[in-house]
């Protein structure tokens, strides 16, 4: 089920913690213990981050070492990129808009100081007759 | 807070029907009856969903049309492109490792192949003979 598997990852991406742990994990496979050590919380919460990780099929760990490492797994993050690529041309579009409307905005600016200038050219000339 | 902005859109892309109404939304605005229509829910579960769209920022509601249309924003989408853009390496470097694996087993089979064909061959001309 695509749409769940999609929702799993999504939960699982919604927590700050969960993030860095992968953001770690992009540096190479580490131990629980390794993971827990930059963050204030306790092995067991860290613990039930990566059985979310896990179930999300986002980290994988080894069932051969004794330390267990947990190993980054790509593939949903790419099911993420592709989901989310889908709606590109809305923020493009967007962007499209702020510039037109940033360039509209310049030449409003440039108009209004050329009508300055001209002000003060006409003023000066005057007081100068 | 960009960490928590993250999260808040990554809780909001965690439900199938969430991502279904953005996925109508793209399409152009609707009112929330309108986006009631294709899910067997009721009116107060899609605005409870509409509620987490538009605390997650991924939608707005026009506050002038009596009907309220909501209309797709898609500068949370972005910033969950590029967060997961950083991983891409990843995905890829696993399709390399899956598209060399899918070459060696090809080279084997043609290998195996040659080999039972110049069997075969040899049979027959042994036969033959």
């Amino acid at each position: 089920m695509q749409a769940d598997h999609l929702s799993a990852t999504f939960t699982a991406l919604a927590d700050p913690t969960r993030r860095a742990i992968l953001t770690r994990l992009a540096l190479g496979e580490a131990s629980v213990t390794e993971l827990a050590k930059p963050f204030d919380i306790t092995l067991p919460a860290i613990s039930k981050h990566l059985k979310v990780l896990e179930t999300a099929g986002l980290i994988s760990r080894s069932r051969e070492a004794q330390w267990r490492p947990c190993r980054l797994q790509a593939a949903p993050l790419q099911e993420v990129a592709e989901w989310v690529g889908d709606y590109r041309k809305f923020w493009e579009e967007s962007f499209d808009r702020l510039d037109e409307y940033l360039k509209e905005l310049q030449k409003a600016n440039a108009a209004e100081s050329a009508a300055s200038n001209a002000q003060t050219a006409q003023a000066k000339s005057t007081g100068e007759e």
